[in-house]
């Protein structure tokens, strides 16, 4: 899989070139402690690689292709107090690597790599301690004519060609994905089953996370987000430190990552079991959003014709309840409902909860195609002070699906988790 | 709590001076999703607040004393998106600072706070990038004589104050970390009740996170460690990615964090349920080694001598169980444990679980005083490899508990989970 | 005279602590050619040394004291390409240091030499490469705890210390200056002889520069001013690339670095070598103005005091002569002076040309003592659009000496060259 | 002159670019005095203007092109005290730009005006800070996807199309070389002139100096060199602090720059005005072997093949002196002369005395071509300590002229200043 990526990239490169990747650091927490490590999304694409303080080097010259990469030395008394290393001779063997260093002799053999070269990719400003370390093994050559060095003279971004191979989703890469789904499903199933009226809103986080980790997804994707009441108007509230009160609606976002793969569902239900009229009114407009966006996801589509369906339905609804007045598509020319629902339709999904890859192409209507995963999260939020009728003061709802496209259509990555107001209120009812 | 702290600093700053706290910044963790924020302890000792992107400064000027935050501006768009902020007003009247300042506008306000200050007490090196602004500012002053500014002279390092400050605990945070040492302990019970032949080890992971989140702990004290067979010998194993089998021991070294204060409890049992024979035999040695510790402290005591104890015991033991061989005096004096209990006895715990503190006067017997915290956790590792009767490879075991001195003896905050053999079988059995 | 002064600090520090300065870096002019190096004043102040990449430590142990060299290693091939070096064995024998390393080595040795000291004297901001190398040294030791390193807790600014040092002369210093002082006045003379109209302004400080080199300064202690009409109304013009016309007036400010020090001097004469009737009452109100203030010059004296005679002198001249109108006292109160009279009366001067040292005392009244050196500049600037009498306009004069203030009045260094209208047309007409 | 070269850059440049030029910052000299400044040599190269902070871009965008220039803004106070600056109305008027922005909005204007553009051609790597702006604005760009922005991808070294430019000198630049050649020539036949036993290194210094700046120089083109007696063989000697002995060689390397073009000559005389009759014979060597190498110069020719006659004729004539012994091809093919004749032939000459361009093709032998500008400069070293006749000890000889190569053969830009013993000896004695 990493090879076959790393053979891709390689046809994309110019020759006499080299892209290089850089691992994440560790990042303390506080003092001495640091938090779980979490490998860089690119760095792992291409290696498989789970160490920090590493670099891969992905080497075209004169036609042949090389890769190098450097990683932590073995060392015995380092092992015993912070954990296995994977070491250079096990890097060539186990990860397919051509040739492995000491990333400790970086210094030594950076610029020895790069000599002759025309071209380094390289997404610079993102690491710049490596960075500097780059750029010195340049200057090196540079300044190295007489020793007969070479130096390259051209640095490019590999975003824009990694970015785009990102994008498009491997069928493996769907299984993991699939994977990620099925586990953050089940975390909001365990939620809906377990909420009660007056526990915190960190319990339910408690119970998403057990399951999760219980099903092997080693951490969450993103910051959970569990929002009762009003709090569900906090696009990325994370708190989760209030109480839950009798007749609130509770927005829960949160997502599995499953072998590097992300899960990303948002689900809205209330907090005793029992939708209100109005909370059922409003939430349904939502619900009819999502169902029709899900319904038109198929190759050829943009997601700007989806959003405009969306937005129809949105703002119809919010004029039919009386939150917002006057011409829908006037409304919505003039962008009146950003009060409401300020946020995008949905995002990339893929090795990051925000995938990489272009939204847009010359005029913003990107058409969809085979193997791009998106989420589909239209929501409505209206805050404690809005001057609209006060049952629907401090609510805030939305709806959260993963999704791929397939060769004719879409497959839906996170349904087993329900959203109908019946099911919702069946399975909270049976919990 | 927070202002008498600050009055307890003003009391020992030289007059004409100012101590700068900062903030923890945010950590990125993937792309554009960040780590659950963790504010930096010293900070937060002095300050109680929260928030990213903060600067605490505390004056004393001409005898007078005043505090100044720097903190984010209230900001209705960044709010929505990213959470609430406190703002300055805020600032002053729910964290009794008396003057509060935008961060944004740093640059026009630090140089002001600091003229006419002799002294500048400062934590350099912690943040590189607030270093630098401290230093524009003091390098502002300088050049401004013409102006009639007057440049601070000196930089002292506030960590020799505040550190022995923070080793000394109140009453007040004695209760928070009893409270975390009762978490802390639930969810080692949970493990122990658990626990099943062919679970992952992640799996306990799961169990015991979701004790401490149910329990209001948002986030462990440090990564937990859950390893089974030889993973137990890799001291900061936190993979915990294998599945554990009958006959093994699991070593699982987990705190909850509470309100900011660490817990830190090291507990391990069989698998099965039921120690064999020799896992019986060199768990005896560790659990009679601390429990002779934990009896020896009080008030004059020093780590030292109890540490003497300790060794004395342990090698004794490894002696009569034909794992090492010799003299015990000898083997003590040259060190000859340290293959299989190479680290320290135990360590300073509260806002982090390797707290500040020095442990050392002049001759490293630096006496025990009420309101230190510390942990005790002798343990053994036998590599999988070590030349010794092979019931006794591939075994890791340590004991954890956390103590406050009090005025006469000991107080443990960890005793709610069981450590003798019996005991840990009992619960199993029972789980 | 070195070792002296380095007494001198030692015991103006506190006990167990360091003086750390640093050599000044080589500069580059164009690619590989760099400017002649000058070192750093306060590093020669204090070693005598004259190379770049060099620190040295002043350390103060136990009421011991020991200096200590970081300088470059001898090497031959260096040496044949780049010139001859030192080396450490010289340095304890030539420079009086107790003990010198190759600054090569600094970073093993350095945090040796800081280890068990409480405080660092450093002018931190200076050479910011130097100041991460010295806060990586002062991080190890405080890392190093367990090593039985003890690092110092508290940095302070030695600029408050030896500004002070620096701003009394020792009788050595006066005869440098005084030597500094002849070079730079038969300069001055020099170009006086020489000027003819047609001339270019660069080929006055061809004249010029040539007397000092000839005379063993190895560099002007500035940038030499030559502007001739209304460039002199530009204070630090050293384009001097007009043509000088006949009529105008030439300023010339320029002075000879001899073994370190500083002269400098101003003189205002005319290209023609003749002064016109105006522009010999404008040079009349300046030079009353000079010789008055350098009249007054004497211990206990301060220059507030000074300039206020000036001003008044200033200010009736240019009243007299109608170029300003109303109530002299309203005048110089409401500084309305400032339009032609905008800097300041002089400054020290020493081993720099604007040498260091505080001008004021709480209320600006700083008076002056004995071995205080400082230059006396009034000056008055006419721009060539100022609404004045047209004979007045586009002119620029000022009279500059070089004093020092001895134990009952004052010597002035740089009398050698004339500035009565007088001599100065007599010594052009001699020429 | 500027627009032309702009012309042809833009020609080598790929569409949809930006070739950025940075000016060079002043270099502090000592605390608040600096180094005359001296403007970039590629900026110049491009834009004509003198001053620093200014920053040049050249861009080409769907096949327009357009210049634009960063630079500072017209301050009628800091003219006043710090020189007259252009400002923006007159960088398009006076310099041809299309565009001029105040440097301070650097961070308002610089991303805008790289927005659309595909490559940045930059010199990496010289100016750090200028890099980091430079990244800075890229990076915005690239978060800036939202509103539209496109970020340049790659980063491209503009050295290898403008050093290859700067190589070939245009006629209006040999004209300026000319020039310099005739100052630097006459600064030489000053030295010879008056140089007499007993003066001191730096007072010829003075001499060529004074030469030098008199004719519009304003600065020699690099550190002048005069060495007598074995102050000779260390290459770049410029202490120049030595008494000049009777019957010492003196070797002055000292070149004028002119209008920022560089001269470089070398001539070594007796300092008594006769050469003994060994330095006669070691100088012989040296002389033939230049004029052997300046006879070959012409299109087509390569300096390796040059040097191969330079190194026949110095080696033949060491062994024939009896300081070096052997077979002539031998001690070539081994290298045995580089004990005496340790550096290369020659180097480019242009803006910088060291000027730009590969001097290797493939296997180093790069053909001359019309316009190139070269140093021929052999040159021989005997160390005071060397094994060979104590006749010929402590002697150093160097004698460099600069040459233009034409279509059909060489221009000598500095033969002004005699170099056969019979014409030095001839003007010392008539001096």
């Amino acid at each position: 899989m990493f090879l076959q990526r790393r053979q891709q990239l390689f046809a994309a490169m110019s020759d006499n070139s080299v892209a290089i990747f850089c691992a994440a650091e560790e990042q303390t927490r506080s003092r001495d402690t640091e938090f779980p490590f979490r490998q860089d999304s690119d760095f792992y694409y291409f290696s498989g690689f789970n160490e920090p303080s590493a670099l891969l080097l992905l080497i075209k010259h004169a036609g042949e292709t090389r890769t190098v990469l450097f990683n932590r030395r073995k060392d015995k008394l380092a092992e015993i107090w912070q954990g296995r290393r994977l070491g250079q001779e096990q890097a060539v063997s186990d990860l397919g690597m051509d040739k492995a260093h000491a990333i400790e002799e970086l210094g030594e053999h950076l610029h020895l790599e790069l000599d002759g070269l025309d071209k380094v990719y390289l997404a610079q400003g993102r690491y710049p301690a490596y960075d500097q370390q780059i750029f010195a093994a340049i200057e090196c050559l540079r300044n190295g004519l007489r020793q007969g060095f070479k130096a390259p003279k051209q640095i490019e971004d590999w975003r824009l060609i990694v970015d785009e191979m990102r994008l498009i989703k491997s069928a493996d890469e769907v299984a993991l994905m699939r994977k990620a789904g099925e586990i953050s499903a089940a975390g909001h199933v365990r939620a809906m089953r377990s909420c009660k009226v007056g526990m915190w809103e960190y319990q339910l986080e408690a119970e998403i996370h057990h399951e999760f980790l219980m099903a092997g997804s080693r951490a969450p994707a993103y910051g959970t987000i569990v929002g009762a009441g009003d709090n569900a108007c906090i696009l990325h509230y994370t708190e989760n430190e209030s109480v839950m009160q009798d007749g609130d609606l509770v927005l829960i976002d949160a997502g599995a990552e499953y072998q590097m793969y992300a899960g990303d569902i948002t689900r809205t239900f209330p907090v005793n079991g029992k939708f209100s009229p109005e909370q059922a009114k409003l939430y349904k407009v939502v619900l009819d959003a999502q169902l029709a966006a899900l319904d038109m996801l198929k190759p050829g589509v943009s997601i700007y014709e989806v959003n405009q369906v969306v937005l129809n339905i949105m703002v119809s609804g919010l004029v039919d309840l009386g939150i917002m007045q006057g011409d829908v598509a006037t409304l919505i020319e003039e962008e009146a409902y950003k009060e409401y629902y300020m946020h995008g339709l949905g995002h990339w999904i893929g090795l990051d909860v925000h995938d990489v890859g272009d939204y847009y192409d010359v005029k913003r209507t990107r058409p969809l195609v085979e193997g791009m995963a998106i989420t589909i999260e239209p929501g409505l939020y209206i805050p404690a002070d809005a001057e609209v009728p006060a049952a629907y003061q401090g609510i805030g709802i939305r709806i959260e699906d993963d999704v791929v496209i397939t060769s004719d259509g879409r497959e839906i990555l996170t349904s087993d988790v329900p959203k109908s107001i019946a099911e919702i209120e069946a399975l909270m009812a049976n919990g």
